[in-house]
C-alpha cells in the first residue's frame, strides 16, 4: 500500500504542477521603460503620416508605422486644470507626476506651492538609470516637467539649474535656450552650472559618438539652432545633425543595466510644425519620432518581458482635418514630397528676397521662383499649375511680407498665424492641394492616442485622462 | 488503508475541482447584438459632445456618454476601395460585410457584379431576429447595406424592395426616400411592396404604441421629414417626434427572443449636422445616439453575459477640430446651447424673409432679428454681442442669399458650403465663439473610435480596419 501511496503523492505533485503551470503567468516587471511624447501629435498627425507614407509608396490607405502596430491602443483627455485647451507644461505634469495642473505650471500644484514628484524621479530614486531626451532645447516645458519644479515654464534659467541638479544620467536633443538667464546677465551659465554638478557636456558629433557608459552624466547636444536651441526639423536636417534616433540609441547604450532605466523622449517639433500648419514638416518629424521608437523596439525585441514602451501625446495641435472643403472627397497626400524645407527655413529665405530686392517686380518673381523651386507651386513638371486664385493669395500675401498692410490684425492672423505670409501662403495652397486643411494655429483639447508595447502595454487600452497615464506606467514598473 | 486512499481521492477531486474553477472562463456567445452607428461621427464629434455636457453642468473636462464608458476602445480606418476619403455605401459594406467595396456601392464588391453576405443576413439565417433602424430615411446608404445589395446607392428604389424581401422583423426610423421611385411613376409604392410582402406599417405614434411581439413583420416610421424621409434633428424636435430611442426600445421589445438578435441602429443626422458644420444640431445628435444606447444598455444589465454592444463610426465627416485659430486657447462650448433650431430649420426661415420681405432694410433688420433670437448673437443679455467683422459677413451673407453675387462660386462654397449663406454665416459665428471650426462639407479619413460593452467586447480593443469589424462580431456571435 506505501507503494500506492507512493503513486497517489507523484499524481498530486503532477496535479500540483499542472496548476503552477495553468495559474495566469505572474506579470513581469517593465524594468525598461520608454516613453515617447509627441508634442502636439493628434490622432489626425499619426494618420496623415500613415497615408502619406501608402500615398508615397503607391499603396492604398494607411501605412503602420512602428508604433501603430503596438497591441495595446488608448485614448487620453488633455484638458488642464484651469483651461479646457491645455500648454505642454500643464500636459506635460499630467504626464510626468498624474496630476492636473495650472497652464504654464511645472510639476508644481495648481497654485505653484507645493513640488509634485516627477516618475522619473522615483525611478531614480529606485535605483534606475534616467534619461531625458528631446528634439526641442532640454528645458523646454515637456522635458522640463520630468526633472524640473518651476511656477513657470519660461523660467527656462531656473529649469536649466532643476536640471543639473537632477542627478539623472542622460539628457539629449537640444540645448539650453536661455543659458545665461532672461536677461543674459546670469553669474554662471546652465552649461558651466551642469558641469559643476557632474555632468559630461558633448556638442560635436565626434564627441557624442564617444560617449560609453563610462562617461558619467551626460548632457549630448546636437546642432541646435540658435534662436530656440532646438534641433532643425527633420526637413531642414542635413548630415551634419543628429537625428532624434540617434540621442536615443545612445542613451539606451549609457543606461543599460540591470536595475533597468525611465527614458522620456520628445519629439517637440511635431507640434512647432502643427502651429505653423506646416504639413510636410509635420509628417516628416512623426517620422523622426518613428525612427526613434524603432530604436527602443530593437532593444525591446532583446528584453521583451521586461520593457514597456509608451507612445503617445500632450496634446492635439492646429485642428488638423485630413480633408479641406476645397478639394471635398479628394486627397493627394503625396503631394506634401514636393516641399523641400520647413515654413521657418523658408520664412527666413523669403525675408531675405524681400530685404535685399528693392526693386518690386523683381522681388515679386524672385519670391514666386523660391515657391515654385521649394514647393513645386506653379511647376508644370509636378502638375501643380497655381490657379487665378491660389496666384492671387500669394500675390497679396507677398505684398502683406512686404509691409502693405491690406488685412486687419485680426484677419491677418487668421489668415497667416504669426509667420511670414508667403510662407505661409505657400504651405497653406500645398497642403489645401494634398486635401488637408487646419482650424488653429494653437492647441486643441481633441482627445490623444496612446500606443503601447511590452510589460503592462495592456494598461494602455481604454479610454482615459492624461494623469492617469504616469499611475499606468508606475504599475506597470511596480514602483508604489 | 483504504481510508487513506478514499482521501487521497477527495484530494484529488478537490484538486480538479481547483482546477476547472481556475481555467479561464469560457468566453460566452454574444446572442444579442447592438452594433450602433453615428454616422460621420469622429472622435471630436464624441469629445466635443462630452465636453459640451461638462460645460453646461459647470463641470470641467469630459462628461461621460454611456458609450465612452464602455470598457473597449478601438480606433478604425475607414478608407474605401477606390477612394481615401469614404462615403457612407462603401463604408457601410464594409461595416456590414467585412469587405472594401468602391464609392456608391450596397453591399456589392468594387466590379458591383457579385453580391455581399450582410452579417444582419448571416444572424437571420441562423434563426436570430433582426433589427435595422435609422434616424434618416430606411432606405439610405448605411442602413441598405445591410439588408440590400445594389450597385448604386442612390437606387432608393430598389434598395426598397431589397428591404421588404430581406424578412427582417423590425425596421424603424426615417421614412422611404422615393416611395414611387426615382421618377415618381413605380407601379407599386415601397410602402405596398412591404406590405405584400408580410409586413405591417406604422406611421402614427399611437400605431407604433401599439405594436408587440404579435405585430409580425413591422415597419415603423417616425414623424418624417417629406424632403429626405428622414426625422428631424433632436434639437428641432417636437413631443410630436418619436425619437430614436424610442425606436431602439420598441425593437428590443418586439425582437426579444430565446435565439438571440441582431440590431443595427444608425443616427444618420449626427453626419447630416456634421455637412452643414452646424456644431448645436451635431453635439445634440450625439445626445440621440447616446439616449439610444441607454436603451441598450437598460437591455444588457439584464443580460450582461450573452448582449454585445459596439458604438462606432462609418467615417469622421467636417473635419471637426476642438479650437478655432481665432480663438486661440480659449473655448466656451456652453454657447452652443443659445442656438434653437438647426442651420436646415434657420435657412428655410430665413428664406421665406427674404422672400416674402420686398424692402431689403426690412428684410435685414427683420432677418438680424431672426439671427438674434434663435442664436443670441448680438444679444447683450446673452453676452453674445457681434464685433464688426460678425455683423459684416451677417450683412454680406444677406446680400449673398438674395442673390447679390460677390463671391466666386468656389469662394461661395468655402465659405457656406451648399447652405443658406445667412444661416452658415450665424452658425460659423457661434461655432467659432464656441471654440470650434470645420475644415470640410465632406467626409474626412481621420480613423474613427469604436466603443465595446459586453460578451466579446475585448475584440474591439486595438487599431485595426473597419472591414474587421463585422469578423469581429462574427467571433463574438460565434456565428462563422
Amino acid at each position: 500500500m506505501l507503494t500506492k501511496t507512493k503513486q497517489f503523492s507523484a499524481k498530486l505533485f503532477l496535479l500540483f504542477f499542472l496548476i503552477i503551470m495553468m495559474l495566469p503567468a505572474q506579470a513581469q516587471k517593465a524594468k525598461y521603460v520608454f516613453f515617447f511624447i509627441g508634442d502636439g501629435m493628434g490622432i489626425a498627425a499619426v494618420a496623415t503620416n500613415q497615408a502619406y507614407l501608402a500615398a508615397i509608396n503607391d499603396t492604398s490607405g494607411f501605412q503602420n508605422l512602428s508604433f501603430t502596430a503596438f497591441p495595446a491602443l488608448g485614448l487620453a483627455t488633455t484638458y488642464a486644470g484651469n483651461r479646457f485647451i491645455t500648454c505642454s507644461a500643464a500636459a506635460g505634469t499630467a504626464l510626468a507626476t498624474g496630476n492636473k495642473t495650472s497652464i504654464n505650471t511645472i510639476s508644481m500644484d495648481s497654485r505653484r506651492e507645493n513640488k509634485l514628484v516627477t516618475i522619473a524621479e522615483e525611478a531614480r530614486n529606485h535605483g534606475l538609470k534616467v534619461g531625458i531626451i528631446s528634439s526641442v532645447s532640454i528645458d523646454h516645458a515637456t522635458p522640463a516637467t520630468f526633472y524640473a519644479h518651476q511656477p513657470d515654464r519660461n523660467m527656462y534659467y531656473e529649469i536649466s539649474l532643476d536640471l543639473a541638479k537632477s542627478n539623472f544620467d542622460f539628457f539629449g536633443g537640444g540645448g539650453f535656450y536661455q543659458p545665461f538667464g532672461k536677461n543674459g546677465d546670469a553669474s554662471i551659465s546652465s552649461y558651466d552650472f551642469a558641469k559643476q554638478n557632474g555632468y559630461t557636456i558633448t556638442q560635436t558629433r565626434a564627441d557624442f559618438n564617444n560617449l560609453t557608459p563610462a562617461s558619467g552624466k551626460v548632457i549630448a547636444t546636437g546642432n541646435v539652432l540658435e534662436s530656440s536651441g532646438a534641433l532643425r526639423y527633420l526637413i531642414d536636417q542635413t548630415v551634419e545633425d543628429i537625428p532624434l534616433q540617434d540621442f536615443v540609441k545612445k542613451g539606451i547604450e549609457i543606461l543599460d543595466n540591470k536595475k533597468g532605466f525611465f527614458i522620456m523622449c520628445e519629439e517637440g517639433k511635431i507640434d512647432w510644425a502643427a502651429h505653423s500648419n506646416d504639413g510636410a514638416a509635420l509628417v516628416n518629424n512623426v517620422l523622426a519620432l518613428d525612427e526613434a521608437v524603432k530604436m527602443a523596439m530593437d532593444f525591446y525585441k532583446k528584453h521583451s518581458k521586461e520593457t514597456l514602451i509608451i507612445v503617445t501625446a500632450d496634446h492635439e495641435t492646429g485642428g488638423l482635418a485630413m480633408g479641406w472643403a476645397g478639394t471635398k472627397y479628394e486627397s493627394n497626400l503625396g503631394l506634401l514630397q514636393n516641399q523641400e524645407m520647413s515654413l521657418e527655413y523658408f520664412s527666413v529665405l523669403v525675408d531675405s528676397i524681400i530685404k535685399n530686392t528693392p526693386d518690386e517686380v523683381v522681388a515679386l518673381t524672385a519670391t514666386m521662383a523660391a515657391v515654385k523651386k521649394y514647393f513645386g507651386l506653379d511647376d508644370e513638371t509636378r502638375n501643380l499649375q497655381l490657379k487665378p486664385d491660389e496666384k492671387q493669395m500669394l500675390e497679396t500675401a507677398f505684398h502683406e511680407a512686404k509691409g502693405t498692410v491690406e488685412k486687419s490684425k485680426f484677419e491677418f492672423y487668421l489668415e497667416y498665424g504669426g509667420n511670414n505670409p508667403v510662407a505661409a501662403t505657400a504651405v497653406k495652397i500645398l497642403n489645401h492641394r494634398a486635401g488637408l486643411s487646419w482650424g488653429s494655429y494653437a492647441h486643441t483639447g481633441i482627445p490623444v492616442p496612446v500606443y503601447a508595447i511590452g510589460a503592462g502595454s495592456e494598461l494602455f487600452d481604454g479610454y482615459f485622462d492624461n494623469t492617469d497615464i504616469p499611475k499606468k506606467i508606475y504599475k506597470a514598473m511596480k514602483l508604489k
